[in-house]
C-alpha cells in the first residue's frame, strides 16, 4: 500500500521532472541512481519502513525520559550504555567514545527583588498535576544556563525587551543605558546567548533572561497542565557559550578534549561570559518588572503580564549572585558503524543528541528515538546480508545543550578522516508532530526533495513535500506574507525544488558543514505539535510529549522514514547524490540580493541625512519625551561585485555541465571516481582563514548571524560586513568567497571530465 | 515676533514655490490671494492671534466640562445657553436653533454571566482619585450606546474579537458562528457601530462591546489617575446608529426634524439596530472572558487580560438585558453668523460639536473653546470695523455623539441655501497635543498646505506643515512602513503639498460634504497628548485633559490660529482659494490603484482556484482543529474603466488651466463672477441617486465605508463594488464617477472662461 503510493507520487514528479532524460518515462526519477538501481532502492526503503514501530518509539522515550539526564548526570551515563547495547544488539560495530570538557553547574544561586516589596524568586519549577516525571526531578539542574560568569552583584534593574540590537538603540532613543546594572530580557526574538552578551557589552554587571506568558506562557495558549504552554513556574534553561564564535569545550578551541590535549586557562576561554545570568519563569518574574518605573516600554516590548511594562533603570534594585563547579565532566558519544560493501571509505553520518536539560523528552529525545529506530530497521536488513554500498556511521552525541560539545570535539577529533571521507552529516533533534521543516546544503536540495516527495505524512495521506510546498502557498495568499515567502510560492507553483532553509546554528551539524566543510542537512517535523512553551524546562517530559507533542508516535516514524531514505539514498545511489544547479542558482540570487541590500543602505544614508539637515527628527519628537537624533552615516561606497559574479558565470556553467553528465548513465568505476573527487566538494566552500573574528567558521556559504546566534547568515562573510558598513573587508569576503566558488567549479569540472571520459 | 517668523516661512515656502509668478518674487504666496491682498491677510492674521489666550481656553474648558452633558441633560442646554451669549457679547448675531429628535436613553439594564461563578456587571465607572469631576456624574449616563435596540436575552456567549469581517472569517474556519448568541466584540479596528451591525447579520442575539487593556488600558500605558489610560472600570459609550447608511435623526431621514415635519414609525427606522448591546470596562470583562471555553482565540485576537483568550460559543452562557426611554429630545444648535462685506452670499461655515458623552473635556470641548475662541477674536477684529469680504457661519452642533444630529438636521434643513451659498466647511472636533492632522476635499488641500506652514508649532518652532511633513518622512522610514507612507514620503521629499487624508464620516463634516456637496475640511492635533483611553469615559474630564491632554493649552490655541487662518482665508480671499490640479492627480492616482486592485483580485482568484484543484488547504491543515478551504472564485471579469480614463483626461487639462488662469491678477468683478461658478463646484461631485443601499450619500469621491463605519472609502461606489466582487455594479459606477467629474470639468471651463474673458 506505501509503496504503491509512494511509486504513484514519483512517478507524478517524473512526468513533469527536468533532466529525467537517463531514466524510461515510466521510471521513478532518484537523483544518482540508475532506474534499476532506483526501483532495488524503493523495495529496499519498503523493507526499511516495515521495521519501524511506533510502539517501540514510545517506549524507548519514557525509558530515555525517565530521569534528568544533562550532561555529567547518572541517567546520562545510563542512556549512552543503553544506546550502545541496543546498537550492538542490532548488529553494528559500536563504541563509546569519550572526552572529557569544562561544563560548570550552579552550587549555590540567588536573585532578589531588594526595595519595599522584597521578593526571592524560587528558582525552581514545582511537579504539575498529572505529570509524573514532574515530581521526580532529583538529579537535575535548577534555573541555570551554561557558560556565564560566576558573581554576586547588587544594582538597579533595567528592563531590555528581548535584548537584541534593535533594542539597545530603543533604549537609547529613551536616554538610557544599562551600564552598572542588572538586565532583565525576556526569551525570544534571537538567540538566548546573545541577550547577556550584548548585555555585557552595553556594561550591565548581570542578566535576567525571563519567559513572558506572550511569547509562550498563556498569551500563547493554555498552560501546562490544562493545555501545553509554559506555566506560571515554567523556566527556561540553555546555554549562553558565545556560540557564533565558536562551539565545543571552550578549553579546547579547534581541537578534539582528549587526555593530553592542552587546554586553555577558564580565563582565557573567548566563549565564555564575564557576566552571571539567571533564567527565571514569569513566575518570578513578575515580581522584579511591576517594581519598574521610569519611561514607559515601548508598544512592542510589552508582553502579556497585567501591568503597564515599564524600562526601570532607576529605583528598582536586585541581588543576583551564582557560585558554580568549575569541574571537568565526562562526555558519552555513541558511535556506530555499519561498513560499506562498495565504498567503505565514503561516509554517510547520521547524528542526534542525546543529552537533555532536564528530562528531555522532546529536545533532544524525540530525534534520538527516531535515529535508534532507523538503526534497528537497518540492522534488521543488515541480518538478511543486505549491506549499504557507503558506510554508515550513526551517533548518539552528548553534551549539545551546553555548547555542542559532543559533536564538536569528535569532529574536532576525526577532523582529517572526516574530510577525506564524510560524504554527508545528516541531522536531527527535537521533532514533534506537524510539517517537514529542512535546512541543507545546496547541493543536497534534490535529494531532499525527492526524499520528501516519497514519504507520507501520516494526518493527510500526501507526501511530506506536497505538504510542505502547500503550507508555503497557502501562507503565501495572506496580504502581510514576506517577499521571500511570495518568492517560495512561485518556485512551489512552478514545480521547483522543496525550499529549503539555510544552516545557521543551534545543532549538531554546525562543527561538520561550517567547521569541515561537510554537506549537511537538518531536518524535524513541527508546527502541530505543541512542545514550543515546555522548551528547556523540567516539563518537556514524556507526558507532555505524549500529549502534546506527538500524540500517537506517528510522526516519530514519519522523521525514521524521511531520515531513513536520505541516509540510503546516499549510501546506496550510484553516483553519490549531489545536484549543483540548485546550488549555482541560489548563490547568484543571493548575490543580487547583496547588490540591493548596498542600494539600500546607500538610499537610507542619504535619507537620514537629509533629514537630519532638514532637522526632521527635532521636528517630530515630543519635547516632554526623551528621544534622540540618528547619527550621520557615511553613505556606502561602491561595492564591485564583479569578481563574485565572473565566478558564478563560471560556476553556473559547470554545474549545469555536471549535472547533465550525472544524469546520463555512468559505469560503476567511472561513478566512484567521481565520488571521490565530489566527496569533499563542500570544503571548497571552506575557507582556511575562516571569518573575522571567528575563524573556527570558515564556510563561505553559510554562517550563524554574530547577531542572530542560532539564525543563518548566507554569504557571511560579505553580509556581515555590509551590514555592519565595514566596505573594505565586504570587498575583500567578495574576493574570497569568489575563490570559494572557483575552487567548486574546478572540482565539478574534474567530475564531470571522468564522467565524459 | 510671531509676524516675522510667519513670513520668514512662507519666503521660504515661496522660493520653491509652482505658479507662483503672479506675485513678486518677495511677495508670500497665497492660493486667491494678489500680493497686497495677502499681504492684508497675513496682517490680519497677526490681529486674530493676538486676540487667542491659552487662560481663556482653560477657564471656558472648565466651565464647560464642569457636568455631564449629553444631549438632553440640563448642562447640555445651560453650555448652548452660554455659548449663544458668548457669542453675541463678541458681536455676532446670533442665535439657538433646536430640532426635537428620537434620542433613547436607558432606563434600566443588566449584564450577568450564568453558571458556576456568576457575576453581574458593574456597568459604572466609580470616582477615580485626584479627579473631581469624575466623583460629580449626577445625571450623566451609565454603560450605554445609542440608537441598539431594547431586550432581554440569556443566551451562549462567544468572543469575537475586534467584530470585524475578518473575524467572522476566522470564526468560519475555526467551525463556528454566532447564531443565538451573546457575541462579546473588543473595541477597535474599526467603527463600533459594525461591531453589534456585524453580529445582527450574522444571527447573534446581543452584543457587549469591551475595551481591552492592550488596547487602551494598562498594555498601552499606565492607567488613569496614574497615566492617561483606561482604567480598570473605564468604558467606552458611543452611537452604535448605522451611520454609513445615513446619520441624523433615524425618524426623518433626509429632512429637517423640524415641527410638522413627517416621522417614521421607530420599527420603520433604518438605523436602529435589532438588537440590544452594552458597552463594559475590562474590569467587567474579564470575568465573562475568562469563563469562555472551546477553541483557543487565533493569536491576533489575545488582549492584555492575564489568561489565555477562548472563542466560547458553548459553556459560558450570559444575560443581558436593556429598556430605554423613546424619546424625544431637543436639540440645541448654536448658530451665528457674520455677515460678509463683498459677497455676503457666499458662506464660510465652521463647526464644531458640544455635547459630550459624560463630561466630554477632549471629546469635544477641546475643540469646541477652540471655535469659541477664533469667534471671541473674530469678533474683537470686527468691533475696530473690519469685516470679512464673505460671510462666516459660526455653529456650535449639539447631539453630534448619538449620529452627528443637529449638524445632519441643520443641513437638512437648510439644504436649498447651503448648496446654494456655502463655499466650504471647516470642521475640528476633539482636539490635543500633536501635530496637525487634516482631512480634505481635494480642492481644499493648497489652502491647508499654506495655512499650515503659517502655523508655528508650540513645541519645536517650525511650522506645523513642516512638522507634519517630517512626521512622514520620518515613519517612512521604518522597514515596516506601508507603501502609502512611503508614497506620501516621496511627494514630502519634492515639495508637494501637506498630504491630507479623505474624508470618512465621524464628525459633523459628513451631512455637508456627502449628503450636500459642500467642500470640507476636517482637523484637529493629535499624536502626543493621550485622550485616547478615556474617551467617551467618564474621565474624558478637565482634569484629565489639563493633565494629559495639553497641558498648557498650548495646542488649544494652535488649533484657533489653524483654524483662524483657513476661515479667513476662505473668507477674505480674491478668488475662493481651490485648486483642482491636487483633485485632478488624486483621482487619476486612485483610478491606477483600482485597476490593480482588479488585477490583483483576479491573480488571487486564479491562485485559490489553483490551490483548492491541488488540496493545498486539505493538505496543510491541521486535523485535530477545525479549518475550513475557501471557496472557489469567479475571477473578476475585465471591467473598462475608459470612460473614467477619458473623464479624468479632461479634467487634468480643464483643471491646469483653471489653475493657471486662477494664478492670474484677476479684477474684482471677473473674480465675483467666477466664485459664483465655482462655491458649489464640489456639487459636481454629487450624483443624486447616491451610493447604493444608500442614497443619502452621494459623493463619487469619498464616502464613510459600508465596513468601515469611520474610515473612508474613495471613488467608494466603483471600489466597494469591486471589492464585493459586484462587477456590473462596478462598471455602472465608473460611468456615474466620469458623469460628476465631467461635470466639474464644466465648471472649471466656464470659471477659466470667465477669468479669461
Amino acid at each position: 500500500m506505501r509503496i504503491r503510493s509512494v511509486a504513484g507520487l514519483l512517478a507524478g514528479v517524473a512526468a513533469s521532472a527536468i533532466g529525467s532524460v537517463a531514466f524510461g518515462a515510466d521510471a521513478p526519477r532518484m537523483l544518482g541512481f540508475s532506474a534499476p538501481s532506483a526501483a532495488a532502492e524503493l523495495a529496499l526503503e519498503a523493507r526499511f519502513d516495515s521495521g519501524l514501530s511506533a510502539d517501540a518509539l514510545r517506549e524507548r522515550l519514557k525509558l530515555m525520559a525517565a530521569e534528568p539526564n544533562q550532561v555529567g548526570s547518572p541517567h546520562d551515563k545510563a542512556n549512552a550504555e543503553y544506546t550502545l547495547a541496543q546498537f550492538k544488539a542490532w548488529g553494528w560495530d559500536a563504541h563509546i567514545e569519550t572526552f572529557s570538557v569544562l561544563y560548570p553547574t550552579p552550587k549555590a544561586e540567588r536573585l532578589e527583588l531588594l526595595g519595599a516589596s522584597p521578593f526571592a524568586a524560587t528558582l525552581t519549577e514545582p511537579a504539575v498535576a498529572g505529570d509524573d516525571s514532574s515530581a521526580h526531578q532529583a538529579g537535575g539542574l535548577p534555573a541555570y544556563v551554561a557558560y556565564a560568569a560566576d558573581g554576586d552583584v547588587t544594582a538597579p534593574l533595567i528592563y531590555v525587551n528581548y535584548g537584541m540590537p534593535a533594542d539597545y538603540e530603543a533604549l537609547q532613543r529613551l536616554g538610557l543605558d544599562v551600564k552598572g546594572k542588572i538586565v532583565i530580557a525576556r526569551y525570544g526574538a534571537g538567540w538566548r546567548g546573545l541577550k547577556p552578551k550584548l548585555a555585557q557589552e552595553h556594561g550591565a554587571v548581570a542578566c535576567i533572561i525571563y519567559s513572558d506568558p506572550a511569547d509562550d506562557g498563556y498569551g500563547a495558549g493554555d498552560a501546562y497542565p490544562a493545555g501545553a504552554f509554559r506555566p506560571e513556574r515554567g523556566l527556561q534553561r540553555g546555554s549562553v557559550q558565545d556560540l557564533p564564535v565558536e562551539p565545543g569545550d571552550p578549553l579546547t578551541p579547534g581541537y578534539g578534549s582528549i587526555p593530553g590535549a592542552p587546554r586553555l586557562a577558564i580565563a582565557d576561554a573567548k566563549t565564555i561570559l564575564k557576566i552571571p545570568v539567571l533564567p527565571v519563569s514569569w513566575g518570578d518574574a513578575q515580581h522584579f518588572l511591576a517594581a519598574l518605573d521610569g519611561p514607559v516600554a515601548p508598544r512592542s516590548w510589552r508582553g502579556s503580564l497585567p501591568f503597564t511594562y515599564h524600562v526601570g533603570g532607576a529605583g528598582a534594585k536586585a541581588r543576583l549572585m551564582v557560585e558554580s563547579n568549575w569541574d571537568q565532566k565526562t562526555l558519552y558519544d555513541v558511535i556506530a558503524v555499519m561498513k560499506g560493501a562498495r565504498e567503505p571509505d565514503k561516509w554517510v553520518v547520521r547524528g542526534n543528541h542525546r543529552d537533555g536539560w532536564v528530562f528531555g523528552a522532546e529536545d533532544p529525545l524525540s530525534g534520538q528515538i527516531a535515529l535508534m529506530e532507523e538503526a534497528k530497521s537497518i540492522g534488521a536488513l543488515a541480518k538478511t546480508g543486505w549491506r549499504p554500498a557507503r558506510t554508515l556511521v550513526y551517533a548518539s552525541w552528548d553534551g549539545e545543550e551546553p555548547g555542542l560539545l559532543g559533536s564538536t570535539e569528535w569532529a574536532e577529533t576525526h577532523a582529517t578522516e572526516l574530510q577525506s571521507k564524510a560524504v554527508v552529516y545528516l541531522n536531527t533533534d527535537g521533532s514533534n508532530r506537524g510539517l517537514l521543516s529542512v535546512e541543507a546544503s545546496y547541493s543536497l536540495r534534490k535529494l531532499v526533495d525527492e526524499a520528501a516527495g516519497a514519504v507520507t505524512d501520516p494526518e493527510t495521506g500526501g507526501s511530506v513535500r506536497d505538504r510542505a510546498l502547500a503550507e508555503i502557498q497557502v501562507r503565501a495568499l495572506a496580504p502581510e506574507a514576506s517577499a521571500e515567502l511570495k518568492a517560495q510560492a512561485r518556485i512551489a507553483r512552478d514545480g521547483g525544488d522543496l525550499p529549503v532553509g539555510d544552516l545557521g546554528s543551534g545543532s549538531d551539524y554546525t562543527p561538520f558543514v561550517q567547521h569541515l566543510g561537510v554537506a549537511s542537512i537538518n531536518f524535524g517535523y513541527e508546527g502541530e505539535g505543541q512542545s514550543g512553551g515546555v522548551y528547556h524546562s523540567a516539563y518537556d517530559t514524556y507526558e507532555h510529549y505524549a500529549r502534546f507533542g506527538d500524540p500517537g508516535f506517528a510522526y516519530s516514524v514519519t522523521l525514521a522514514k524521511t531520515a531513513g531514505r536520505l541516509v540510503l539514498r546516499s549510501a546506496n545511489a550510484d553516483l553519490a547524490p549531489f545536484q549543483f544547479g540548485d546550488l549555482a542558482a541560489t548563490v547568484a540570487a543571493q548575490t543580487e540580493a547583496l547588490k540591493t541590500l548596498v542600494g539600500t543602505s546607500r538610499e537610507h544614508s542619504t535619507t537620514i541625512n537629509r533629514l537630519i539637515d532638514q532637522k526632521a527628527f527635532a521636528l517630530t519628537a515630543d519635547p516632554t519625551k526623551s528621544s534622540g537624533s540618528p547619527d550621520r552615516e557615511v553613505a556606502a561606497p561602491p561595492l564591485d561585485f564583479a569578481p563574485l559574479d565572473a565566478a558564478i558565470g563560471r560556476l553556473k556553467l559547470s554545474a549545469q555541465a555536471y549535472d547533465s553528465a550525472a544524469a546520463a548513465p555512468v559505469s560503476t568505476v567511472k561513478a566512484e571516481r567521481a565520488d571521490s573527487i565530489l566527496q569533499g566538494a563542500e570544503q571548497a566552500l571552506i575557507d582556511s582563514r575562516g571569518l573575522p573574528g571567528r575563524p573556527w567558521y570558515r564556510h563561505m556559504l553559510y554562517a550563524p548571524g554574530m547577531l542572530t546566534g542560532y539564525g543563518a547568515k548566507t554569504l557571511p562573510g560579505i553580509r556581515e560586513a555590509i551590514e555592519s558598513r565595514r566596505w573594505a573587508e565586504a570587498a575583500e569576503f567578495i574576493i574570497r568567497t569568489a575563490a570559494t566558488l572557483d575552487a567548486l567549479t574546478e572540482k565539478l569540472d574534474s567530475a564531470r571530465a571522468v564522467l565524459a571520459s
